[in-house]
């Protein structure tokens, strides 16, 4: 970047990613509100977030994974 | 949470959720193209985050940073 | 912080934290070391991660955690 | 991994693991005390923690970054 710099272009490009980063910030804030609001429920929010990864997975790799965790939780005794 | 557990009302907590967290993930990769687009018109994307995080500050705030960052950078010769 | 300030104290301060902040960085990395280790003896790290958590708590935790798993899980068919 | 599992070494791999993460957790707290302990005679934490990046930049590294704050800062009148 030159030692000058177009300060317009500066601010737009800074109040763009104000807006964009505000956006995302309120997104934020309205997952939290919507995890608080199952927890009222009675829902745990723990175990919806380990689902929530798991539904991202396929029936493959879950069962990959169970696998692994029953055989080291044997073995362990956990 | 009883054993017992309303399936239906579960489904639709863990739907609006994922929705909501897809929404977040969108917006955060909007910030992030946004950042990728400053950085390709030669921006320093460090720099543009900071002052954007001093752009939240008040002046009197900001005053008070840049003394105490002056007073140890000149303390310890940096 | 008055204006004015001690600059040996300033940097005995500074020396010793980053004296400190090395010695932990270097546990970071025997960790990580540990971890790629055991990668390599065929482990799954991510799974070795996951039972040192379990190890952490208490066997009623762990069940509890469990069947809320469980119950999660077979209402959503994952 | 093979479904079998050496047992034995499985729990001398967690076992070396946990003695690991257990000393980083334990440099971890003590770092946290020095910056504690900084804070009661007076010092900026964050100050502090700001000139501890400095010093592990080198001279033009922190000039070229002083002048891109001090050029952005200029043109958004911060």
């Amino acid at each position: 970047m030159t030692e000058a710099i177009n300060t317009n272009d500066l601010k737009n490009t800074v109040e763009k990613l104000e807006r964009l980063e505000d956006e995302k910030a309120m997104y934020t804030e309205v997952v939290k509100e919507a995890y608080a609001e199952a927890k009222a429920k009675g829902y745990c929010t723990k175990t919806l977030k380990h689902v929530l990864k798991l539904r991202k997975k396929d029936r493959a790799k879950i069962d990959e994974e169970d696998a692994l965790i029953e055989l080291y939780r044997g073995a362990l005794d956990i």
